[in-house]
């Protein structure tokens, strides 16, 4: 194994996404877990810990990828978990969706609205 | 015409993309004219300046979607102006568009670097 | 607010989709309300309500799409509603959703079918 | 070969868009004849040819499908050439195009707007 | 009807994919029963039954192409099902999803390894 | 800079594509290079290194998913030549470009077919 790209990976994880990690982890164990470690390795290690762009944009980039291409609502949640444990605010991951009305149309936006309600909710109830 | 949202957008445009709205209504002008002035209305009277949200960081949002869905190279391109417009070192649109490789893949992320590319040449040559 | 662009999209709502428009503004209601509004506004009172294009056949032009795009079941649902308020048969959505199996492959198409399917069972069953 | 569905696609296409099918044929001639043999026989003869829905609104189902899926110019603007062909005047075809920047996203309503104006332009040219 | 072509695609189907195409059949029976049969004949009788290329390579092929797309888990498992019946590993299916990471990213091929999951898991209960 | 990963991809990419991954490296030389560089190390380093499928069933894959997402001629024309330099036939290329009609309609194939016949003439001008 790539050792020291997992534990860069890990350890960006462990500071803003953990959960959702784990959960991945465990979901691709017994079937892939190679591509659980690309994640952490090549996702997390190798992208995310880039310097030359902050964590908090970052996020708003992916979630504003993931809205926009619509069919991806698990990793599109997972992303606005880490856009707020990164600093974004509701307010700004709400704007970020909004606008893909504008790039991908308005049914990719309602549906990205609809996942973030479902996270921001699920917070609520803790 | 709707003047107060078309005029406020044309003001977000002229302080960040201005150039590039010319030639956009000039390209529309004969044929359609009015999605030239929705672009003004709704998308930067209504949306872009609203609040909850930089600009900076809404136009990494929109590198990263265009980016992603990767069939309109021209808008991107424009999007890319409009990032280095409102603050984004290139070094940081750079990184959007190669962190797109993690969610929307390859082929996409290396077409989008080619779309900086040329805008920052171009912008060297002047 | 923008009225007389919202009173003619939600009186175009009104004619054609109330019901869904209703649940949509709902759904919205607490998290973002103004999207509902730019549905209002703009896509059923600056677009929809236009001249130069009959109703009937922006709902053809809407459910082809939502179909070829297939990642927006809900909507599509609600457009399929939509286009037979707007004067389409059952079986003029069905042949457009299956002519989408030209344009966007049989998974899409065979998808489209499925939401058209379970619109007209929920018709019935009134 | 299968000479009747053939025969009725190719009797569509020659009614409608026979510039276009030749200059396919011929593209495929030499590498995957097959292909354009399907696009008359399956395409034009099963589909198109289906009674319950009229050519014009088929023609409008799929320049709206072409226009939101955004990568397929080509096909795009032969079936503007179709549309036109089949009885949608110039402004519908705007129209429709327009219309899709509601459900795929600006971008791809633009590019539509711009195949639709090369097509017209052709045209005028003649 | 088309019996020839339709009857070389139900032989098709009967030895690969007899399960998944009855319970299509039966879905569109009510609504567009001549969707199911050009899925019988088009699909099967003209594409899958032509030589040149095994039918194992086009599963590989369809696995690879339903994963990128991401928006069709349902046709992905009925074929990731077709793979095994003509000769495909589930460690070959695994990698052929896996590495549409890279083509079309991460979320694409985690939700496609969960439609693999789910389709192992059901053979596996039995 | 993480040598095995990088050597094993450029090993691969020696064997199979040299040619394009040269061009690629020098295209993102001087914007990019990390982007270059994780081409070699992940996509071909870690992915299409591993064993559980061979690199001509791999090639398949990828051709069908790039043919299927439509947006990324450049990067299906490299890989229609990595897929010859794995051992497929031009007859099995244009198959599985074929069939994506099936899976993500006959534009999507149209065009795939269209960059076969670049890399085909290329070749054979040679």
């Amino acid at each position: 194994m790539d050792n020291e790209r997992y534990q860069k990976g890990l350890k960006h994880l462990e500071e803003y996404n953990s959960g959702n990690y784990g959960k991945l982890k465990e979901k691709l164990a017994d079937i892939a877990p190679d591509l659980a470690r690309f994640v952490a390795e090549f996702a997390y290690g190798d992208v995310y810990s880039r310097p030359g762009l902050d964590v908090k944009s970052r996020e708003i980039a992916t979630v504003a990828a993931l809205t926009a291409l619509g069919y991806a609502p698990l990793e599109l949640k997972s992303h606005i978990e880490g856009a707020l444990n990164s600093g974004c605010s509701r307010e700004e991951i709400v704007e970020v969706i909004i606008q893909m009305a504008v790039y991908a149309g308005f049914p990719a936006a309602i549906n990205g609205i609809a996942c973030a309600k479902e996270v921001f909710n699920r917070m609520d109830e803790k």
